[in-house]
């Protein structure tokens, strides 16, 4: 897809209506991820997670032009060491084809800015260790690897 | 230190005045870890987190008898693709001479507890790698280490 200068980037808060579009690209980056996406009913917990009164996640919704190319799930955690809030990067997701842009970017400028807003003393996130593109990404960004600690989970 | 069938172990909420002694183990995490512990200004801001009306932290305290031997710090985040709550331990740490009598153990039952009555779909944690004695207790647990995925960090 050739860019234009009209397809201007912009990113937002999602709003209610962003719903089934954002729901595909949910679906979209679980593929990529080669990982299983929410089923019907998950689908359903995940927009009441974003749009209730008090909201688990946030969404931040990328787009070029009037299309909806990306979108960003956070919310805030909290470091004892730090004695300060986290912004935790649950997912971020761009279209293939709206890719290498400055869309990444620009989500992590918003981001950080919110981070920042909110007081947090750092931002964090997780990345499969097959994903070339966002490593190196993420390490042109200036984000340091967490190497010495590991991760570990119960399913309940 | 001899263990006697008085010393009968007990996790319970921590309360306001548990403060000093909750702030001491802190400490003694930080030195445990080779981190460093929050200063002054940090350490108020902790209790915080942990004991205003909309607490951004949980805490869990151990007693053996009537002495404190260790905390739990732990806090909700969110999964998008289970689309549920996870159970996220900041931080746990028993003192060294109340090792090895099953608190961790209590803990774990305690927080999985937890979790489950807030219908969470995960419990998570991270761990330093050159933390044996812990890194053995987790794989006992049936705890799984999510060794696919890297975990990056920017400092604001």
């Amino acid at each position: 897809m050739k860019k234009s200068n009209k397809d201007k980037i912009k990113i937002r808060k999602a709003k209610k209506s962003d719903s089934k579009i954002f729901l595909k690209l949910v679906d979209e980056l679980a593929a990529f991820e080669k990982l299983n996406p929410p089923d019907k009913k998950g689908k359903k917990q995940l927009l009441k997670a974003a749009f209730s009164q008090n909201p688990k996640i946030k969404i931040l919704i990328s787009e070029c032009g009037s299309k909806i190319t990306g979108y960003a799930i956070y919310f805030f955690t909290y470091s004892s060491f730090k004695a300060s809030r986290t912004l935790y990067l649950e997912d971020i997701f761009i279209l293939e084809e709206f890719r290498n842009r400055g869309t990444g970017k620009l989500f992590f400028k918003k981001l950080l800015n919110i981070a920042k807003k909110n007081k947090c003393g750092r931002m964090e996130w997780v990345v499969l260790d097959w994903n070339e593109n966002a490593l190196n990404f993420y390490d042109k960004l200036g984000a340091i690897e967490l190497s010495d600690w590991k991760t570990f989970r119960i399913n309940l």
